[in-house]
């Protein structure tokens, strides 16, 4: 068996540790003589599973307890359609719309009411966050969205924006427990898992209590509905248990790393060494406004797209897969999420600086 | 290691070969240096697992061409919504009731037009199936629909309802791939896979093209018209990829095992050592009609609560777990899904007759 190392931006690359768990407990789950993924979602052991698992959770995040945590299927795309079915009374909505998701988002809440687009980076292909200190925000708005960090584009709000009391939704998606986070600013943070946490086919949404309600739009499916899932402690029907369970171990292994506080300290310490690269390189290049710059998405050219495709090409055999950037940006993006050890940064940039030198 | 029987209704057991592959590829499958959990869905390799989930599913079931395979999320209870939603032209459809199932599908198409009960078994709690051989089926029906297997109850159809032409829908989570099926009987069919196929957290959808259109009803959020992952391969968003490769694996099993006739062989074997049981048996009977008998879920009672919980507890204390009725029913169930072995039910059957004797 030999790792690559894995800068796919999600799926994503996962704590070994975790996985080589899953693979000695897959026939046989702590001697209840069943792999995880047969067992019924009312059995005691599966129980202890997800409530562990969010407890865990809570823990990390520090999460308070007029919050509810649901572990729901359908993706982060699935919730762009449930937020405005939960949450526009007023049927009337502002997005800052700074990347395909936000604007996928943004889009689909057109079918539910009146979406107004409050900021946009669009002008410069969302290289950058726009400000978002004094917005013109209506009154009889229900909710202000964002995607918390872009990552397609590699940029992150690193101030969250002035809702003037409304509530602030977020889709952390890429960022998710990437580092601490005051959980009291948000209404609803929710993400897909399959980048920072887990497999694909789970996404958390944790929202304040007083926004889960029976009041949603007409017409909401009983399973896009968050109260259906809330008051069965997500167990209205089948959950995905399996990747709940990975979820859980990948919660305990970053308690065990020391938490959030911890992961934010590796997680600047990675970046930086990538991003300093790029600041100095002369054939390389990042493609964010530097204030804006993900600690977990980095995008980078060299400006030719044929050097592109070999740099790509030749970090493929050296064991440096998926740096291939999203086609809207071109170039390459290494996804470098808790997961990725500093080691695997170090060697990516040990490899640019040899590229570089070879191709000088 | 020790495995357990699990009778389990779902998620329920797996084939162990499966599961000890899966094993073995969790930390680098087949030599890509990662394991399936963290690989891009837009990667070749993945590609190959979804696009062969679908050839060999194709082949299992004789799946005509111009049927879309869809690999979704949300279970089937999401479906109850979709299915509505992308078929209610007319504003009116046929449900068949006859069980837990079936009733909630039935009233979640009552938000999105007029749901017809064409007929019940809910008289005689769901202990049959009701005829369907000449209904009372109005000419502007959207659809009828079925669940083919009643998971809780034990019943299944043997007979498909006479539609009289119209599109018939059916829910076939807890017997799918469990018998040879005439798709062309069909408009769309529908499971999650948790019973008969792979984990919690996929739901397949077979469908009919012309059923797959842009006409949908208003407000049906992106992910749940069939449409938006029909034209894009089930890749419009990140699926459930882990679940889907599991899936492939069960799909493999299946072909090597004989396909769908030869479980149909084993199934009906399996079953009838069960239920031949069951019928000479002064302690133990079946709470089903004879003749709609599911082969996979098998209900059965004593008519004593105090007996069928003491049997329940020493069946779980020798290796047999998971027996426990549904609440609705009360008593024992056995799921015998495609990878209960013979010797399983064998071993119970055997199991069941000293605790006669023992109890006599």
């Amino acid at each position: 068996m030999s790792r690559v190392y894995n800068f796919s931006a999600g799926p994503a690359v996962l704590p070994e540790e975790v996985l080589q768990e899953a693979a000695d407990e897959m026939l046989d789950y702590r001697g209840c003589g069943m792999s995880v993924m047969e067992m019924s979602h009312r059995s005691k052991v599966f129980d202890d599973i997800i409530k562990d698992a969010e407890k865990d959770l809570r823990e990390l995040m520090n999460i308070p307890d007029n919050y509810k945590v649901l572990f729901l299927q359908g993706g982060a795309s699935q919730q762009f359609a449930a937020v405005p079915m939960n949450l526009m009374k007023n049927k009337k909505a502002g997005y800052i719309v700074t990347g395909q998701w936000a604007k996928k988002a943004y889009q689909e809440a057109q079918m539910y009411g009146e979406a107004i687009e409050l900021a946009s980076s669009a002008d410069q292909t969302f290289s950058y966050i726009p400000d978002c200190s004094d917005l013109d925000i209506p009154d009889d708005l229900d909710y202000v969205y964002i995607c918390e960090n872009n990552t397609i584009y590699g940029t992150k709000y690193k101030k969250l924006p002035n809702t003037k009391g409304k509530t602030l939704v977020a889709d952390v998606s890429s960022c998710f427990l990437s580092e601490p986070v005051d959980v009291t600013k948000y209404g609803v943070i929710y993400g897909g898992v399959q980048k920072n946490i887990g497999p694909a086919g789970v996404v958390i949404v944790i929202a304040r209590e007083d926004l889960i309600t029976d009041d949603v739009l007409p017409g909401t499916p009983t399973m896009l509905k968050w109260k259906t899932q809330a008051d069965k402690d997500s167990l209205y029907n089948t959950p995905p248990c399996y990747g709940i369970y990975i979820c859980g171990k990948v919660f305990e292994w970053l308690k065990k790393m020391g938490g959030l506080e911890e992961m934010q300290r590796r997680n600047i310490e990675k970046a930086k060494i990538l991003y300093d690269f790029l600041d100095e390189s002369k054939l390389f290049k990042g493609t964010v406004r530097k204030e804006d710059r993900s600690l977990m998405n980095v995008p980078f050219v060299t400006g030719d797209k044929d050097m592109d495709a070999k740099f790509v090409k030749e970090a493929t055999e050296a064991g440096f897969v998926n740096l291939k950037g999203h086609r809207t940006v071109g170039g390459m993006r290494a996804s470098i999420y808790n997961a990725m050890p500093k080691e695997g940064v170090e060697k990516l940039v040990a490899f640019m600086k040899k590229f570089e030198k070879e191709n000088a």
